[in-house]
């Protein structure tokens, strides 16, 4: 399979809990996470945050970043989750200025994508959903959320809008919660520039296997537009290192995007709390690399042929010789 | 509300589990599990299982147990988990021979239905899914089990199908796995008669919030076909006792249900692995019914009213004085 | 029962997460927070935090505002968790000098504690664990961690030392997870000060039942020194209002306090992202003020009967009338 | 390391679940099961389940297959789990009748692994718990949980008891639920001849990390009596084959293992539920034999390097070039 690689940009960054609100390590400004980002060889682009990296202000600087290191737009993520107003929700807030505002900055964004080079908005719409029992009008936010979707895919036709679920966090419940909600809206927008992201930890925190997943976006439409990739012990979004948990989940996983032809591109997304962000990304797509290189070294007959009959025993001796064989 | 009592045949007898296979009480018959539903005053109709309660056979013995306690048939549960056959799956199975056979006994189990008196099948086609990882053809599978309840829904428009989902067990990942995907599942076959049967203790698995379940399938065509009721600790299906464990959710799903005029039965589906069944029945209706008057004996008004503000203290406050206020 | 309610002080000021480092809220003064505190009657006494509230230099100041407000000293919990030199852990730091640092700060806090008329710290080690496989020395670590905690415990027999344990959260896996890793220590220092905080909602996170974690520390050591309340969905430490989801497990966890003869102190831990602290920890008061009621009107020697009996259905319909019963 | 490979008998026959009683296949005799377990070369020792395959009069002829075959006695597991009388409980249960009865059947159940040449019994009070809220006196159950075992303990000091804890299933909570609350009965119990099972799924299950569990048991009295190998997704004790999901968390298990000297049985403990049980047995097996050889091929100076240094991308690299570099 042919394989782009990219990273959120702060991921080279430091990294903040709501322990240590100033961050585990003194932060980078932009045009030092972009140098940072550039000594990872494999890496073509780069997906930007909203306010965090891009501001109306600022986009010929970011292009100059861009244009420095020759790395593509991959993506931006407009800030629907880290400002002060989006405390109850984004496009489903029960404000309707709030609403608007989450309807313009995605505008904006998609304007700035463009500008950029880029032609996919990466929308998280983390604070869309409720905390409390009793706090939401299911219906009535769910149908505010839709409109505001509906009315960002129809501003430009051409700029790809892709959804990125997660089950919780920073709510205790999400809207956009796992691969099939994420679909039923998609469906009920109904445009073609709609799809979904899958975060392979998000995935795994809503007990999908995430090949499954992949296969879910390729039957119902295509839809797969996007991938953000990392690990986590399921319960939760860790955001750790690709690879570092889930062997055969990610080897599934990275076997069924070539499977179903997915074409876009990998993108890290961890959250190096403790570590070095450079030395964490660096790892990351090293073993997306590697992944992507034992995929392609398989035999898909003999893969093909395994899924078909599905017996665990002969599958699981199959994997354990690929993993397992002592090195000599 | 108005509402209607009913209950899975089954419930009110003995249960075992992989380590105690021949029970933890005695069996009891057909005859002597309807005798006991009979003792719940509330109870007006009940479910009924392939095989274990409804054979080809026996379908003139059943209409006379039905007429004697004067109890409605409130479904069907056609039998896709209970039998060698079904090891690798009922409409999913890769043997087409199977799935087949899956077909063939839902209609079956319609053609019962009607001639009881019925006009819904609850399916629980709790063998299709996976185990392992790489075990199956997520996209071929989903086809398939797409294709075979298409069938059913078309061989009796007037009797409705009821898709229950259930994310886990007895297969580590189900195919009907949450309410969205069953709702993706409905849109695909496209039919009237499906729809979506949540039991409560499935919806909490999946961590959704079973109120907002019922709200999604309300939002997206008013698929709401069936309830079952149970309870448990989140993490695994224990089918406890209604009400033994979650209050609040449990409160707020019946406030929902009133809210968007389900009409349908509440049926207890409760495993007593330990209870008698019959005092655990009884107790579960018990609960339901004290639910459901004190959803009607509080005031809409104050409730949507808190719906709409979404301050979680004035809600909690709220529930605390509903719920807690000391008996003198 | 009786019952002295208190706060941690930084629970009626604003919170952060990792994606609004900055807060959901203008941050509020210290003297500010204590005059927030002041408005709700029924708190006496408030737990301050290391760094965040109380350092070397401002322990008269502190001393003033609990004087102004007649509000005790609970506790003092050492600020082992919020700056970066704890980000590989404290007590059990890979880094010698991180864990004599970790000693020390813990002294001084304890000194402070004293100064201020307190004679409790309760400690919470949230950084001393790890977070990938392969990366502990989970031997040389855990003696490294009870080595710090005893010569903390051995400085001043006078105070108590209370370890709050924590599955998870900062690190994916702490040391001090459960109540029976905690015991496991604390008979492993063997110091007659040191005991055990339960956190309501790090109990449920480790599904345990919080209750039978009472229970657990009664039986082992009568170990029990402190308690922090919040509530939560099981999988996560949401930190949410008092008895906002689980109220059967609330109120027998109360009923198990009564029962052991606990008499400390009962205080709210609860992180109230989006709400305004000071009516959220309002209400949580309120809510434990209920709660305490509630127990104290139910009949000992019928809760009693039902536990020796064990019958669920008998237990179910006694929670029932006493929570459900609608009002006139 | 050297490694001694057993199975427990049933794993080679057919299982059920709570749907299908009878039987995902067909039924075994004992000497068809013997006669199955022959064929796994690698094995040297079953373990036998008391009531399934032990009785008091069949001795001599367990003690035939044993010979026939040349299989070590690896342990008894009494069977305080698949009869009508545990239902609610054995060592813990609130019938002194059948608590004594528990105490017996062990007792026999040690009588007869001595006539058999074995040294070990395995116990897994599974009944021993509660499933309701208010349902149980946690501290009267608990010590005569205590009681129970050290009368146990104290039969016949030459034979080893090791506890195997699971956190729920069949009750939804354990007594026995973590190694940390084994740790304290043991310590409680305070024999020699007291020790832990360690089921590697179990210890998932319990959000453990397996590795660290081994650890746990050398640093409190070198207690690692047992080992049980199966592997799940975490939340439930699916009991799948060996290194089918976790192939990190085994492979630190095993190294583990061989770091504390562990010399006692690596045993399976797979429900091969659809799978032809011969089969997935000598996979697992397969499994095992794969991780200790790669355990040992991999050199220690480098592993301790890195767990002392903690590193995560350092560890994770190392990890991926030693899982995943492509075979040619």
């Amino acid at each position: 399979m042919s394989a782009k690689y990219s990273v959120i940009l702060s991921n080279v960054g430091s990294c903040s809990d709501r322990y240590l609100t100033t961050g585990y390590e003194k932060p980078y400004s932009i045009s030092e996470l972009f140098e940072r980002v550039s000594k990872i060889p494999q890496v073509g682009g780069v997906e930007l945050i909203g306010t965090w990296h891009v501001t109306d202000n600022n986009v010929k600087e970011i292009k100059r970043h861009l244009d420095e290191y020759g790395l593509k737009l991959v993506s931006i993520i407009p800030d629907h989750f880290g400002q002060m107003k989006w405390k109850y929700g984004s496009f489903a807030s029960k404000d309707g200025a709030i609403r608007d505002l989450a309807v313009a900055h995605t505008k904006e964004m998609i304007d700035a994508a463009v500008e950029l080079g880029g032609n996919l908005i990466s929308l998280w719409p983390g604070q869309d959903g409720y905390d409390y029992l009793f706090q939401a009008d299911y219906i009535q936010e769910r149908d505010w959320f839709a409109e505001g979707i509906k009315e960002v895919c129809t501003y430009r036709p051409d700029v790809k809008i892709s959804l990125e679920y997660k089950v919780k966090e920073p709510r205790t419940h999400s809207y956009l919660s796992t691969v099939a909600t994420s679909l039923l809206i998609a469906q009920e927008i109904g445009t073609d520039n709609i799809g979904v992201t899958i975060d392979f930890g998000h995935s795994l925190n809503a007990y999908e296997t995430p090949a499954e997943s992949v296969a879910l976006l390729k039957k119902y439409g295509n839809k797969l537009f996007h991938v953000h990739m990392n690990d986590n012990y399921r319960h939760w979004d860790d955001d750790m290192i690709v690879g570092s948990v889930h062997t055969i989940e990610t080897l599934e996983f990275f076997y069924w995007l070539k499977r179903t032809g997915y074409d876009g591109w990998l993108s890290i997304d961890q959250y190096p709390y403790r570590e070095d962000g450079l030395e964490a990304v660096r790892e990351g797509v090293n073993a997306m690399e590697d992944f992507v290189n034992l995929v392609d070294s398989i035999s898909t007959g003999e893969i093909e042929s395994l899924i078909r009959k599905g017996n665990s025993p002969e599958i699981t001796a199959y994997l354990r010789k690929l993993l397992l064989s002592a090195r000599s």
